[in-house]
C-alpha cells in the first residue's frame, strides 16, 4: 500500500500532536502511519477545540479513554472492541520483537542463520504495517547493512538502527554500550 | 539456542504461575520463554511465601512492581533500567506485528509479494526468541500452510493461528469473523 502525504479541502494537513497527517491510496488517513491521537482528530473523533488544553499528556489521556470502548465484542465474554495499533504501539511492538531476536540470536551463527536473519530483516523492510516508516528502515538497511557475524554484532547493529529512528523523532539516543542488559541480561546479574 | 525442561537439584521444575519453568542451555532460567513472575520465582527475586497469597493479580502486581526499577541507565536523564521482555510481553508484541503485517498486506499481493510474506513467516519460526514457542509455530505452519493470497485470506489465517495459541494457553479464542475491525478497520465504521 502506498501512504502520501495528502491535503484536499477537508482533509488536515497537521494533526493535534504537530506532525503532518499520512493518507492511505484511497484518501483515508492511515491508521498505523499516525499516532491515536491525530488518527482520531482527522476521523472526528475529537474535535479541533482540545488544540486549545495546553497538556500534551491531558490530550493523549482524553485519546486513550476515547479510544478504548469497553463494549465487548458480539458473542464473547472477554475481548473487548480493541482498535488496531497505531503507530506508536506498532513501533514499540516491533522494536521489542527485533532487539530480543537479536538478543537471542547464536553467539556464533552458522551461515544459514545469518542468511536467515539478513533475509528477514530485508522482508521485514517491505512488509512493515507503517508504509513510510518502512521505507525508512529499507534504506537504513542499504545504507547500513546488517551485522550478522555474531549476537554482539547484530545486538548493537539494532540499537544503533533504533538510535537512528530515535534521533529522527527528536527522542534521545539509547546508550547502545547497555544493549545487552536491556535486551538479554537484566540489570540484577 | 535450544532450551530445555531441567530439574537439577536447585532449579525448581514449577513456576508460581502452575507452569514449568524452562532453562536455556546453559542452566540458567530462560527469560524470554517463562513469565516474568516465573522468572522472577525461580531466579530469587520473589519467594516461595507468594505462593501462598490468593490473587493472581496481586502476583502479577508485586512482580511488574518489583521488576521496573526507576533507576535511570548511567549516563542517560531518561532511560530507565527497564528489564528484558518476558514470554508474555514477547508474545502481545509479536502479534500485534503479525495481524497488522496481515492487515495491511496487499488484497491482491503479487507472486513476489506472495513468496515474501510465506518467507517472512517461516524464518519467522526460526528466529522467534521464545524457543519452544517458535518450534510451535514451526509445526503449526507445516501443518496450516499460511494462506497468502490475499489479504482476507492472510488475515482469517493468522487470527487462526493465533487462536490455536489461545487454545493451548486456555484463553477463549477470538472471533475470526471480527479480524478485519480488530486489526485493520476499528469498530466505529
Amino acid at each position: 500500500m502506498t501512504v502520501i502525504n495528502r491535503m484536499t479541502n477537508n482533509s488536515p494537513q497537521e494533526g493535534l500532536s504537530g506532525r503532518q497527517i499520512m493518507y492511505d491510496e484511497d484518501g483515508k488517513p492511515c491508521r498505523s502511519c499516525n499516532t491515536l491521537l491525530d488518527f482520531q482528530y482527522v476521523t472526528g473523533k475529537i474535535t479541533n477545540g482540545l488544540k486549545n488544553l495546553s497538556s500534551n499528556a491531558t490530550l493523549a489521556n482524553t485519546a486513550a479513554a476515547t479510544a478504548t470502548s469497553q463494549d465487548l465484542i458480539p458473542g464473547s465474554r472477554t475481548y473487548t472492541k480493541v482498535d488496531p495499533p497505531d503507530v506508536e504501539q506498532l513501533g514499540r511492538s516491533s522494536w521489542t520483537l527485533l532487539h530480543a531476536a537479536a538478543a537471542n540470536y547464536p553467539v556464533k551463527p552458522s551461515d544459514e542463520q545469518k542468511g536467515e536473519m539478513k533475509q528477514f530483516l530485508n522482508i521485514f523492510s517491505h512488509i512493515y504495517p507503517c508504509n513510510w516508516c518502512a521505507k525508512d528502515f529499507e534504506k537504513y538497511i542499504r545504507e547500513n547493512a546488517p551485522k550478522i557475524e555474531s549476537r554482539e554484532e547484530l545486538g548493537r547493529w539494532m540499537c544503533e538502527a533504533h538510535n537512528k529512528v530515535n534521533t529522527k523523532l527528536r527522542k534521545p539516543k539509547f546508550d547502545c554500550n547497555f544493549w545487552g542488559k536491556r535486551w538479554k541480561d537484566g540489570w540484577d546479574e
